[in-house]
């Protein structure tokens, strides 16, 4: 699974902090912790404190990349602020992200067009996140459309179903784990799967209980990629065991190091 | 879910040397541990070493029932062995198991009947375990249609796909994943499914943790039942929280305690 290190983001007490004061030092630790954990992506996000998310994504980026060659996910919802990402990111980045809603998929497509980038799509519009995998799934179909009229291949782009916190919307849980399923049939090749997987424990004790558990199962059912804390090692154990019983990794006595050391 | 305790069996240590010198505390503690864990059934199986298994199940069973009214799940691949316990059971009693030939159908089924039981079927027949899925859902669409035939009741019976070592056979693992899920489309009501569990992770270093990821991920394809250590309580943190993500049972912040006072 394509693991998307979540924790450069403003919204989290340590980054906030950083971004607030310009500290590139816990940035690039972030960044280089999170790589070594098995980060393949590090999500980028200036946060809801942040005063010019312009130049805060801008100064994030230059960071980053002196330290790393990771790929970045550009995360806002602002364009503008993404694309401040785009004109700097060495290697091709991922876009997170658009909504379903058409005006704004004309706006990020074109932007991934642009940048020859990749993109992360919310089944939400307007109205809101749907509360049934249907609506997902009709989201889902939409988007996808929408991408194959604008040249985007369907492994450049993630669909996400939103994940929901459990306390608070239980039901959610096994809707959301479907809709992964369902995204697959919606074509040949089909698009890609991911999910802010944090979300799911949001204001629950046990955290990474309920995180690890909720992946297991998302994986399970197809899931491509996942933003999730890498630094939570039982959380990677449960990742990469998924993957070993998935046989995406082949099986050795020491598959959870093999896997770290590769 | 429901949890079948597996640890009464003369194939692990504790229990044979148990069995082999007749001690009743040592099989009555490992009933009432397991119960008290939150194993609703109990298996019940003499192990490869007994002398006399049809006086051992007579004994294991009388022993239990002295201090719990737990259901039992009577396992022995001889017929007159399971009667011997089923004579004995207070309570409605599983029998484990049958394959899906069908003289031993005949017999077991028949079993069932006259004693009012539960019946776990596995999907294998005289040439062996499947290694497809196709072949295992067209053995358990062979099992429902006798077991229909026989008059016993879809609730009534548990489906078993074969859980094979992931060490050996690595690509078996998603494939009983996906047979699970199919069970359920050949008929409605559906069986029931149920995987030995353990069996997974057969001489694989770190065996908890490739037990509760295949657990959770056999929980999110539908999974009714499974035979495991319920002693093991990393594995059945697993359980509860799969069983609330399903919506199982209601979410509290202390859902890991509620389950485990009820």
């Amino acid at each position: 699974m394509i693991v998307i290190g979540e924790l450069i983001n403003g919204m989290y007490k340590d980054a906030g902090k950083a971004i607030a004061n310009k500290e590139t030092d816990l940035i690039q630790h972030l960044a280089i912790d999170q790589v070594k954990a098995g980060a393949s992506i590090l999500d980028v996000n200036t946060g809801p404190y942040s005063k010019d998310p312009k130049d805060d994504m801008k100064w994030l980026v230059e960071s980053i990349q002196k330290v790393s060659d990771v790929t970045l996910s550009l995360d806002s919802s602002k364009a503008d602020v993404i694309e401040e990402g785009l004109k700097l990111a060495k290697k091709r980045a991922v876009i997170n992200s658009t909504s379903a809603d058409d005006d704004k998929m004309d706006r990020i497509f074109s932007l991934a067009k642009k940048y020859d980038s990749q993109v992360i799509a919310l089944t939400m519009d307007k109205s809101g996140v749907p509360n049934d995998k249907e609506k997902r799934v009709e989201l889902a179909a939409m988007i996808v459309a929408k991408a194959i009229d604008m040249g985007i291949a369907m492994e450049d782009l993630y669909i996400d179903p939103i994940v929901l916190p459990i306390n608070v919307a239980q039901a959610q849980g096994s809707v959301v784990l479907e809709a992964i399923r369902d995204f697959k049939m919606i074509c040949d090749p089909a698009p890609r799967t991911v999910i802010g997987l944090s979300n799911v424990s949001q204001r629950t004790k046990n955290r990474s209980l309920v995180n690890r558990t909720y992946l297991v199962m998302a994986m399970a059912n197809g899931l491509t990629a996942a933003i999730l804390d890498p630094l939570d090692k039982d959380l990677m154990d449960a990742m990469i065991t998924s993957d070993l019983i998935l046989n995406k990794n082949i099986y050795c006595d020491s598959f959870l190091d093999a896997y770290r050391k590769r």
